[in-house]
C-alpha cells in the first residue's frame, strides 16, 4: 500500500523491517505505514455493490418458504435479501438487513424485542397487523410501520384476510457490529394488545397538532404507522407548490411528529416522487439506502450501472455511491420507499453530500 | 405590608424610620422591608379579571367600524377587548392582545412587520386572506393563521368574498413591556406574493412527514395556516382512542411540525373538544388563556364565577385562576380555540400547574 | 397618537366617533386605532432612565439599617436600587431588581425560596456564606453566587466574620408582571446544610471536565459560585489571545458548565475587563443590564449622558440605550461585573443588536 | 445456528431446504432462519479480546521506528496497538484505533485531515506540539489534545525539545466501517499558525465562563487541550467532596465546554482517579475503552482475566465484557486516562450498563 504522494506512507519491505514488524506483531502491534494508506484512503469505498432484486423472482421464492417451514421452526419465514459482498454480515447495503417475510392469515409471529431497530413496508396482502408495545395497527399495502429498538413487537395476519408480504427493513447487522445487540423473546410469547386499535396514528398523526400529555420522551417516534394513502397526497400536494430537489424529485421523509426528526435513532425513511418522464441529476453522499419501488416503472443509475425496475422491486444505493433516478412512463408518477442509515450518518458528523457536474450532471452508464 | 410571619418583613413605621426612608429615595433607593411582602407574593395575584366579551354584542360594533373609518385612516379596522384592569396595556388577559376585525370585498391592509408575534382565527365570511413574507393563504371559518414576529403580513378579502370577521391575537402588551418591540410598514406598502397559493400547508401540512430541504431554523413554525377541517378530524379520530385529559376534555395543541413546539416562541394555541355532557374538573396554572369558542355552547367556572357561553363568544382566564369548562348539550360536542403564553412560561421555568381537590374537584360558583 | 405615515393609524376624533368608543367601552372593548401607533412604536421606548448608584452615598445609609431593623423584622436588611419611572415595580431598571444588603457576624437570615431567580456579588466584608439546597459555600469579595429560581436558600456571615455588604440581583418584578411568582419560608426556618462545603464548585468547577452522574436536568447551573480568583484569571488569559469585542473589551459570561448556556433561565451574567485606557465604541440592543464596578475607574455614556464611575459603584443600562464604556486608568484595568435579562430577550426571540455607526462610533454627550 | 427455545429458529437441514437456500443463493437472497439465532445474539458478543500493552515492552520498539523509517517515508512513525482479533481493521478494540508514535527535536510531521476524529495522550518528552486548523498548542507529558474530524492538524517537537512518545486514539475503523472517510493531504503540506499560542485554552478553558462571540457551532469542542495539572486538580477537588462511583473511583469526563457534551461526535475520553487501596466493584456497559494509566500502578479485572498495570501501560475493555480495577498502593492515588466510543452508543440509542452482584460485586478470576 505504498502511495508516492507526499504526506501518504511510502515505505518499501526490507529485511530489517520485516524482522521489526515480525516483532511488533508478537506484542499486539504493527507499524501504522503498513496500513496507513489503505485505512485512510482519499474516499469511502464501499464493500456493497449496486444490487437490484426483481419482484418477480423473488415472490415465488418467498411464498415456497411457507411450505418448508413453520414459523414456530423459522422464528419468522423471511427470504433474506443479501449484498453479494455483504453475506458474511447477512447485509443488503451496507449494515442494514432487508428481508422479505411471509405469513397466511391466522399465522401470528410470537414477540420479541431487541437492540435493533426495524421497519415493515407492506407489500401485498390484506389482513396485515403489527403489535408495537401493545398498540395494534392493521396495515395494507404500501403502509410503513416501525418497530423501533427496545420495542415489544410481533406480526400477524387476520384469520379473514390474505397471504401478506412485506419488505422488513433493520440495522441488525450495524447492531452487531457496534457490539450492541440484545433480544429477547416475550416472557408470555405473545404481547397482550392494551390500547385502542391505531391508537397512535389517532393521537400523533393529525397534521400540526399534537397532544400535550404524557410528554414523549422515547428517542423514536410515537407515531408507528405512516399509511400510503395520507402519504401520497402529501406528495402530491408537496408536488403542486415545489419544484423539489434535482437528485430526488419530489421527496418527504418520514419524521417523529414530537421532534420532527427522523423516525429512529439509526434508520431513517423517506419517499419520492418522480413526476412522469422526469429523470433526475446524479449526485452522491455518505450512507446506505435500499428502495422499494412503491408505484410505477423506471430506472436507476448507480455507479455507472443502469436497473430498470418496476412496482415492488428492490434496490440498494452504496455510501458514496453516484445515482440518479428516471421514471419511464410519460403519463403516470412512479414512487419510491426508501430507508436508509442517514441518522448515523449526521448523529456522528459523518454525513457528506456532492453534486456530480460532469456530462451534463448526469453519469455516463457502463 | 406587614406580615406576621416568621420570614417575613414586620416592620412598624416610626418617625426615625419615616426619615430614612426619606434619605433613601434622594439617592433613588428604597427599603425592601417596605415592600416585600407585596413583591414577593405567596402565589400569582393576576390583575387580569376573567371576562367574557359576548359575539352577539360585538358583532354589530365591528361591523359599524366599517362605516366610521377606512383602514387607510385606521391602518386597520379592528375593536379591542380589553380586560377591564388592563386597559392601560391595552392587554385582553395577562400580556396579551385580542381584537376583531373586519374587512370588506376588495379590502386589502398594508404590510407591516413587527416584534410583536400575531395570529388570527376566522369567525365569519369568505374570500379572507393572509399574506405572510410572500405566503398568500386563503381562509375560511375557524381557520388558524399565523403572522410570527419579524415576517412581513398583510390582510385582505378577495374582491368576490363576503364581508369577513376575525380575531387576532399578539402579545403586543408583552413585547412593549419587555420594551423589546421594532415596527416597520413595507416599503411597497404592499408585498408582493412570490410563492404559489397555500404553499405553506402543502410544503409543511402532511401528517409525520416534512422535506429535508431546504433547512428550515427560524424560531416559528414554518406551517402558517391550521385548518378547521384537518384539525377537527384530528380531534374526533383522537377522541375515539384516548380518555382526554380530565381538566381540559379531548386537546390538541398546534404545533411547528419542525420542532414538535409551540407554533411561535411567545404564544401557544391549542384547540380542544368537549363531549357532549362532558364537565371537566377545575385546575389551575401559570399563564394566561384567550378562549373562542368554534363550536358548541357550554360554560366554564373561572375563578368561581360562572360565563355561558356559545359559539363565537370569547373569554379569558387569567394566570393562576382556577377554572372549568362544560358542553350544555347532551347531543354535540362543543370545541374551544385557544391561544395562550404558556411557551413564555415554559422558556423562563416558569410553569405550575395545580388540580384543584376540594369539592369533587369542582369549584363552588360565588 | 395620529401619525401622518401610510399604513399607521392617523383618525381624527369626531362626535361620532367619541360615541362610538364610550359604546365600545362598554363591552370591555376599544378601538385600535385610538392606540394603534403607541403600543406599536418603531423601536422600543423603555420606561426605565440610565442611573448610577454611588457606593459612597450609599454605603453608610445601608450600614444604618443595621441599627434600625432586625433581620427578624425585616426579612432582610436591604437598600433597594430604584430607577426613578420604575419605582412602582421596584426595578432598578426594565424588569430587574436589585438591592444592597448588609449583615453582621453571626446572623443569619431565614431560609425561603421563590420562583424569582437571584444572584448575589459581594462587596465587602469576610465570612460570609449562602446556602443553597443544602450546598454551603463561602464567599469572598467579588465572589459570585448563584441562588436560583425555586431553590431553599439563606445567607448569613460567620461569627468571626466581619460586617458584609453584597448587591442582591432578583428578577422579581418581571416574575410579578408574568404573574408567576410564588413565595415559601422553610418550614425548619433554616434548612440544614447536607453536603460538604463548597462541593458545587468542587464537583463542576472544573475547566473542560464534569461528572457523569448524577445527570443534571435543573433549568439552571449546578456551579452556583463562581470565584472572582478564577474569573479574573480566565478575563487575562482571555485578553493575551483576543482583541475582545469593540463594544464591550474582554468579556466573558458566566454559564452553566452543563450546557454551555446562561446560569439561569431568566438572569445572564458577565464580567468585563477594559485594558488600560481603553475606549469602547457604542451599541446597543434589547434587553437591561445592571453593572457593578468590580475593579479600577472610568465612565459610561449611556443615551448620551456621562456616568462616572469607581470602585463598587452601581449602574444599569435600559434597553435599547446606546451606551459606551471608557477604563479612566492609562496602567491599571478596570472590570464590570453585569447582570442583565439577556436569557429572556433569547428565549423568546425578542433580542436585537446594532453598533452605533455616527460619529466615529462614539455618542455625542449632552 | 439451532435453537431449541420458543421464538427461536430451530430448522433442521433437509435436501429440499439445501436445495432452496442455493436457488435463494442465486437471486442474491437466503433463508433468515439459517442466521437468525446468529445475528439475533441474546446479548453482545464482542469479537476483542482485553488486552494489555505494557509500556517496557513497547518504548523501545517505539523509539526503533526513528532509526528504521523516516517521517517523509512513514507519513508518521507510529506502532499500531492491535488487538487480537481485530488485525483485519487495525483496531485496538472494538472500532478504535490507537498507536504510539514518536517524534525527535525539530521533526514536524505534515498536516492533513480526514473523517475520522483524534485525538493524542503525551506520555513522554518535552517540546511537542500541534497545531489543529491554525491553533498551535505545547504539550507537556500527560496532557491531552484533540484533533477533531475535519480539521487540518499536524505535530512536532521543537528544536530544543527531547523526544516525545504520545498514544494517539481515533475512530477509523468506526469511519471505514460506516464507509464515510475522506482524507486529504494540505495543500502546502504544512499549515501556517494563523493564531496566538494556545489561544483554544485560554478562551475556552475558563471554569464556569465562556466567550459570547463568535458563537462556536461546530460538533467538536473548541478546547483543543486538557492539561494534566489542571485536570489532576480537578480531579482531587472532586474527590474531597464526594464517594464517586462504585466501579470507576473519582471520574471526570473531559467535555465541551460549549454544550457540556462529549468532545467529538464519534469519541469521549476521560481521567478517573483511584484513592490509595481503592478497590471498585464489576459492572458492564454497552461501548468500548481503551485505558493508559496516567499514574500509579495497581490491576483491572476484566472479563475474569486479572491485569496488572504501571504507569503508561496501556489496556482495552471490550463491549459488554465485565471490569473492575484496583489501586495497589496503599499509600498513592492512581489515575486512568480513557477514551471510548460512548458518544457512539448514546446517539445511537445503543447504551446499556449493568452491575455486576454476585460475589460481592467481584468477578472470580480464570
Amino acid at each position: 500500500m505504498r502511495d508516492d504522494v507526499l504526506g501518504r506512507a511510502n515505505v518499501r519491505d526490507t529485511p530489517e523491517l520485516k524482522a521489526y514488524y515480525a516483532e511488533l506483531a508478537r506484542y499486539d502491534a504493527g507499524a501504522l505505514w503498513t496500513v496507513a494508506n489503505d485505512i485512510e484512503p482519499w474516499e469511502p469505498r464501499s464493500l456493497s455493490v449496486p444490487t437490484l432484486w426483481r419482484y418477480r423472482d423473488l415472490r415465488e421464492l418467498v411464498m415456497r418458504s411457507v411450505d418448508l417451514v413453520t414459523p414456530e421452526q423459522a422464528g419468522r419465514r423471511v427470504v433474506m435479501l443479501t449484498n453479494p459482498n455483504r453475506k458474511d454480515v447477512s447485509a443488503c447495503v451496507g449494515w442494514l438487513y432487508s428481508g422479505l417475510q411471509v405469513m397466511r392469515p391466522g399465522e401470528e409471529a410470537t414477540a420479541h424485542r431487541h437492540s435493533a431497530s426495524a421497519l415493515r413496508f407492506i407489500m401485498e396482502g390484506s389482513g396485515a397487523y403489527t403489535v408495537v408495545d401493545g398498540h395494534k395497527m392493521p396495515l395494507g399495502a404500501r403502509d410503513f410501520v416501525l418497530t423501533p429498538n427496545g420495542t415489544w413487537h410481533q406480526h400477524g395476519v387476520e384469520a379473514d384476510g390474505g397471504w401478506c408480504i412485506w419488505q422488513d427493513g433493520l440495522d441488525i447487522p450495524l447492531v452487531n457490529a457496534l457490539e450492541a445487540n440484545f433480544y429477547e423473546v416475550h416472557p408470555q410469547l405473545y404481547q397482550p394488545v392494551t390500547k385502542p386499535i391505531d391508537d397512535s396514528v389517532k393521537t400523533y398523526g393529525g397534521p400540526g397538532v399534537l397532544p400535550v400529555n404524557p410528554v414523549w420522551t422515547k428517542p423514536y417516534s410515537p407515531l408507528f404507522k405512516y399509511q400510503w394513502d395520507a402519504t401520497y397526497e402529501a406528495l402530491q400536494r408537496y408536488a403542486s407548490v415545489s419544484e423539489g430537489s434535482p437528485y430526488d424529485g419530489t421527496l418527504l421523509q418520514f419524521v417523529n411528529p414530537v421532534t420532527g426528526k427522523d423516525v429512529m435513532p439509526t434508520i431513517g425513511a423517506a419517499m419520492q416522487r418522480l413526476r412522469p418522464g422526469e429523470r433526475t441529476l446524479a449526485h452522491r453522499h455518505t450512507g446506505s439506502v435500499m428502495y422499494q419501488v412503491a408505484k410505477g416503472r423506471g430506472y436507476s443509475i448507480i455507479a455507472g450501472r443502469r436497473f430498470d425496475w418496476e412496482e415492488r422491486d428492490i434496490f440498494c444505493v452504496p455510501s458514496w455511491a453516484l445515482h440518479e433516478h428516471a421514471n419511464a412512463s410519460d403519463s403516470d408518477d412512479a414512487c419510491l420507499f426508501s430507508f436508509n442509515d442517514f441518522p448515523v450518518m449526521h448523529s456522528l458528523g459523518l454525513y457528506r453530500e456532492e453534486a456530480w457536474t460532469e456530462n451534463g450532471g448526469h453519469q455516463i452508464t457502463t
